[in-house]
């Protein structure tokens, strides 16, 4: 009889031999086939996009509205990555010609990015196709030439095998190595694949808790491994007296609508508010929920009942803290049930007390309004706080305070707003998705086209003969790319 | 009384608290200020070269020539990041517009690299310039704009000491703010140093097992923090039969210069070498040593004693592996006191079936020549190989076992040379001085320009005003760097 265990070993022995013979395979062919075969899983996405979108409603809750527009946006996605494998900038291709006056002197040496090998990415919960199979952490490693073994979230498990199962067909069709996208499933699996040594590095979007236990993992084997966590946000907010006195209606609309966008479960959620005290943001927020709730008393599903229940566990702790008080949504403490908007409201003095209770992440539609008296109520909470994705500032045109605040963001958060809310994240050249810790565990994003630079690594071939070359380094720039040389950037026309 | 703990804890403190301090005042000098503090730091070196020098012979026992070439080799790399820091590409700066038709929509995303904060680099004693107090990590550290804390090597104390004087003297003259370099001494200090909570980031050049070690201790902090080591490098070498028909006089003669080159003690010596049986390359070296030997027979000193004695353990332990030959500088092998060189000799097969014991680093002039018999010999070995910083290819023009073999040795080094040898590392643009583990911990290198992106994390602002931007994200592009605009790479004059 075989075990679980040897089951799950076999399974991910087989889907990492078979991920290390596409890498070997698919660095044989040209960057203009693997941009194609991103497109063909964009493809594929787009031409079954009603059945997968009811798939995942049926496993999410999400609704059809946000799952139509998520599914777009993974599809652009895996079409943008096309467009960078494409341009060539990714592998920052270096030439240096020989120097013989340099200090030390320079023989020929050329540099560029190499795909690490075969990677692993741990699919979220909260957005099952952009931060699932085929999302931006797949979409980033494929482009880069990394094969990628996904371990299923098991929220979607039915969503997860057919976008699997298309994703195959595409990439069989477009001629791409078998092995080069596989998915697994089961915790233990996850976790064998985190030990497996020919694992090359870990993409994971999900909890604190379980994204430590994988990076403690992935760092701990005989060849500690890169592991690109992103993990918990809470995402601070800051309202200045000048946006209190020019904006604080709007304030209150868009905060509401950002902090309970997608049932206040996405990862740059506004989690904690600091709001001058004599502005009343609680009550005035409070006053909006409640007139809503009059008005659609309906309580939004979450993604399951785990997720559920810990929300009520996490605000249940919150609310019982000393000098907290719940302002709006007593009856969604009180019941295990409910889920709609829960506001929180407490003091600067009270979070410098407690920073470790008060400022941890309530996954779920609750946000945590903390009350200043001056300025240096505000650098004093920004001092405490924990490493965020995002950081927002509501201040007036002009007003002095956003002079220091604006750096001061950027300490704590690796995407600093002014104005707007943190919630909907773009998928661009210059987006970065990533913080300090227990944001991420990383200096590299996991959003936005330089997510690609997580799954490789630097080769320099030195006095190497032009036809050994790989073409992005030949003397002639075949593939037309931009290059550094001889210390000079230079942009070429594609061929 | 105070205890040592107590005392190393409090010099740590201080130290990082300082750092800290000079982390925010010098991310408000404008980058060609800080380009000045890395020339001025050169200029220190350059006019105190002969006492410098002196005090590093003294204490290393390198000789004034090779002294004299390090010394230059790190003002000029000093230099050459000033040059880095003006060039501005480093940053990344990356403009998005708004475009409202983008899936998702985009808002205005303005993205660069910003200092990662206070680090630790821990000097190695080899490279008592280079890689020490004002070396390369230093050099990058300082460029990216992060103040850094040097751990001294105990192995040149006095000159450690002189240099981070003459460093902070200059840095002061500069109008640099105090606490930019600073130097610690003391194991117990450099471990408190990678514990410290507002440390940011660690380089490291040494052993495996003090290298580890100390990642261990960053990634398992509450807030783990990259840790940048180069630990262990046997630097294969294969030589073709082609190689052996057409140039095996020169491949003894550049081999023995390699292996030996700085008594062995470079982290890039040739240590391991593939050769055709029946080229008896072993033989051929051997007779060579003996012939040197017979003119010389002095014996170099090493770096110290307890690096002399970790090279006789190490040596002793291979000597007496079965199939193992020491086919020159069996005294040595016999001997405490002799370093010369050492030539060992063993076959793929005995490589295969003792892997880890075979193929460990030997720090000393030692290299262990392995027949093989056939090309799936040579593959089979290539397999076993552990990460190396290097891997260097004999082969004659146009030989068609290279096209297999290039890409073969760029799987297990991060420089792959075609001809010449590994040591003597050039200091530009294109150079790559990392690889797999346990060659390095990271997916970045810690020679030539790139290594500042290890000292960096981007930042995102978005919809921020031009007059809050840093000037590299300003519209105007006040600096004249080299940028992402709307996804297009756009070289600018400098103003």
């Amino acid at each position: 009889m075989t075990s679980v265990n040897e089951t799950s070993r076999s399974i991910v022995d087989a889907a990492v031999a078979a991920a290390t013979d596409a890498a070997r395979a698919s660095v044989r062919e040209s960057y203009e086939t693997r941009a194609g075969w991103l497109e063909a899983l964009a493809e594929t996405l787009d031409s079954h996009a009603p059945e997968l979108i009811a798939l995942a409603d049926d496993e999410s809750r999400l609704g059809e509205k946000r799952l139509t527009g998520e599914l777009a946006r993974t599809s652009a996605q895996l079409r943008l990555f096309a467009s960078v494998v494409r341009e060539g900038s990714f592998l920052e291709a270096t030439i240096d010609h020989t120097d013989p006056s340099a200090t030390p002197p320079i023989p020929d040496l050329r540099r560029m990015l190499v795909p690490l090998g075969p990677v692993v990415v741990f699919a979220a919960s909260n957005f099952p196709f952009a931060f699932s199979v085929l999302g931006g952490d797949t979409a980033s490693a494929l482009a880069a030439g990394a094969p990628v073994i996904v371990k299923a979230h098991e929220g979607h498990p039915a969503l997860s095998r057919r976008v699997a199962e298309l994703g195959a067909q595409a990439l069989e069709g477009a001629g791409a190595p078998s092995g080069l996208l596989q998915l697994v499933e089961g915790r233990e699996a996850g976790v064998e694949l985190v030990r497996h040594p020919d694992v090359r590095a870990v993409g994971f979007t999900g909890s604190l808790a379980g994204g430590r236990h994988l990076f403690d993992l992935a760092v701990q084997r005989p060849e500690p491994i890169p592991f690109y966590g992103e993990l918990a946000s809470i995402n601070p907010v800051v309202v200045t007296p000048g946006a209190v006195e020019s904006s604080i209606d709007e304030i209150v609309d868009g905060l509401l609508g950002s902090f309970t966008m997608g049932v206040g479960q996405f990862c740059t959620k506004p989690g904690v508010v600091l709001s001058p005290a004599g502005a009343d943001l609680a009550g005035r927020l409070a006053t909006k929920v409640d007139a809503d709730a009059a008005g659609d008393p309906a309580s939004p599903p979450m993604l399951n009942d785990r997720i559920r229940a810990g929300f009520h566990d996490r605000l249940s702790g919150l609310a019982g803290q000393e000098g907290v008080d719940v302002v709006a949504g007593a009856d969604v403490v009180d019941s295990e049930e409910r889920t709609s908007p829960v506001v929180l409201r407490t003091t600067v003095q009270r979070v410098l007390e407690s920073p470790e209770v008060l400022l941890e992440e309530v996954f779920g539609p609750a946000t945590l309004i903390v009350d200043y008296d001056s300025e240096e109520d505000v650098r004093a909470a920004l001092g405490v706080l924990p490493g965020s994705l995002t950081a927002t500032l509501h201040a007036a045109p002009g007003e002095e305070l956003a002079r220091t605040l604006v750096p001061a963001l950027g300490e704590r958060a690796g995407r600093v707003l002014f104005g707007g809310w943190p919630t909907g994240v773009a998928v661009s050249h210059g987006q970065h998705h990533g913080g300090p810790y227990p944001s991420t565990t990383s200096i590299h994003t996991s959003v936005g086209t330089t997510a690609i630079r997580r799954w490789l690594r630097p080769v320099t071939y030195q006095t190497t003969p032009d036809d050994l070359l790989p073409e992005p380094l030949q003397e002639a720039n075949p593939l037309g790319i931009p290059r550094r040389v001889d210390g000079q950037l230079v942009l070429a026309d594609h061929a």
